[in-house]
């Protein structure tokens, strides 16, 4: 039996409840997982840049539902995506823009009505079409019968631009994706390269800790996080409070000239 | 096997854990499912709108434990309820005041103590009480061991008549019963009639959209939300910051005149 | 097949839920129950209390898994600990502190890289090292397996001495231990004395109720709570906003002089 992820932007509560409720009266055997609530209501960036770092810890075959969908009951697609051996349920809005069409197995557009619950409302699909549909695949509907298939280049998907940082002459720009509950706050600016402080505005954070344990008590750091990306945090303290740094700021990580300006950082 | 929901004022933390720890030492099969624990504190009466809106999505035979209960302690009785081919246990404090009476199949009060933990505190019946016993149904206990007949004439319970709206020459006198965690301001004014802009004090909402999509940003609309029932809300806004509404605020649907003035609020 | 019993101060979000994927890729038919997730961050002596506290409801052979972590990615060590006839993963930082060495079955360091994640990042050892552990010691792998053993007198772990009261001449002076989201004011002191109102500062706050029913309305009152420690509450308001008490405030609870003393109180 399949396991389901819900990814919402709904917070720990009611709503989550009834979609589990419409879940598990179709599909009584399913283990069903609260990935998050928490990100900023409407956070499509940030829900796009988590699941992105999370689905590989699910197992194969998972369902994610992911509803962050300012547009319910407009026109905007629902998409039924397979991509890395697991299925993803999303608003066509950029929040699986992490996935890229080289990687999608199959796509298409959730429309079977007899799939829904029999009343449909116009602003909470997460109920009415996201969970019924989920708990219909993990009982092992065939993907095709959701809807109709899309093809990546006719009938393209909504992108986010944002998700990826840029590059530019000078480096790279990115901005803040995501502020964890202990205030730490994570960019998408790939923390694999060693040589490269963290720069917004006129702030600069230096790489002078690998942990949280080693960094100086009360002053803002750069540390690559859990997500493999960039982080400022402060020991014991909050980063985003502290530096005013928040969901959308712009950061940016520039070469360093030489090694030594990297270990003059390293001691100043 | 049964599904156990559990609706609390207590937050997803410490209570709600000790409460499935219990469960789950006495029916290690159920399957539990946090339905919401995030209604204000004391909130009895948004507690009771919310069940009322929800027990239909979950599956027959669910045991619903409702613990919103500043009466803890006291010598208020502890319902066990049979309605809608389901399970409530919840204190007599009009929790269950959206169940009418026409519709209660069995009706008891929980007093059998040998399904009690073995030491009950004061405070915390969630724990010592309701999770027990409903871990002793959801095992198929019968119903009346859990304590002794109530007939609901001569032993009534308590109804909250705020609840439901109050019809006055006028229309509807309601009032807010939920604000979500979009500040969406959720009303229990019933939103099956098209022609009711929504009031309150001078303030009047107009239904000139169906979904969140259609709103014009920044300005507060009525639209029929997911429960059935009229909200005041915001596109990609917080309608409760915004126009100050509020848990218990009251708010009123008139009766229009003509369809033409409904059309004029359309356009205005 | 065990309860994996998660108690963090991750917060009810993505970090929770990654540590869920991680556990049931590995054990997908264990139940996991969220303990706590709530507690402040880097709360380790209030995670401390609520597991002292919690443990005894969860059924015999439990795996707790504990990550309140600041030390994380340091030297510190993490404990697998038997003891209660339950199984406790936590760093060695004593958020074990509630369990004595005498009480203590097998104690062991979590060394076996073999069990963890293929990848361990430096911030996140709750989903890298933690879970993976966990699942293991879910699908029967025995204790010994996860690390070396270690004795309680030559390889001492960490206590909290502030985790318990400590006692003076005039009675016993302990803190502020948790405060939950009604704003109850959770302290340490043993609550089994009858004879003692609670003191903070100049304030004295008497044991006039046994309930939160039978306290005046507005007044801050001394109950015995469902910790079976003494708590300062507000019928129906916010104990904590009130006093000013928050975690780690001291309180103190004197020896009275007389029973009539106390009835003096409990007339006041």
């Amino acid at each position: 039996m399949s396991l389901i992820a819900l990814a919402t932007d709904f917070g720990n509560g009611l709503y989550v409840g009834e979609m589990k409720a419409v879940i598990l009266s179709r599909a009584p055997r399913v283990r069903v997982v609260d990935l998050f609530h928490d990100v900023a209501p409407q956070g499509v960036l940030e829900g796009a840049f988590l699941l992105s770092k999370s689905w590989r810890f699910f197992p194969e075959n998972s369902i994610f539902v992911c509803v962050i969908d300012p547009g319910v009951g407009g026109d905007r697609r629902i998409l039924a995506l397979r991509a890395y051996r697991r299925t993803f349920l999303a608003p066509d809005n950029g929040l699986l823009s992490f996935i890229p069409d080289t990687e999608v197995e199959s796509l298409r557009a959730v429309r079977n009505r007899r799939l829904f619950l029999p009343e449909v409302s116009r602003t909470f699909h997460g109920r009415d079409i996201f969970s019924p549909v989920a708990a219909a695949l993990a009982r092992r509907l065939p993907l095709a019968r959701v809807g109709p298939g899309l093809t990546g280049t006719t009938q393209p998907r909504i992108f986010l631009p944002s998700l990826s940082p840029r590059k530019t002459k000078k480096g790279w720009v990115g901005s803040v994706v995501h502020v964890d509950r202990f205030g730490n706050v994570v960019t998408n600016l790939d923390a694999s390269s060693r040589f490269s402080p963290i720069r917004s505005g006129r702030r600069v954070f230096r790489r002078c800790v690998r942990t949280y344990a080693d960094a100086p008590l009360s002053r803002p750091v750069a540390l690559k996080g859990a997500f493999g990306t960039w982080e400022i945090a402060v020991r014991n303290g909050n980063a985003a409070r502290q530096t005013g740094l928040r969901l959308g700021s712009p950061v940016g990580q520039e070469k360093l000239k030489s090694a030594r300006m990297w270990l003059e950082h390293m001691t100043s």
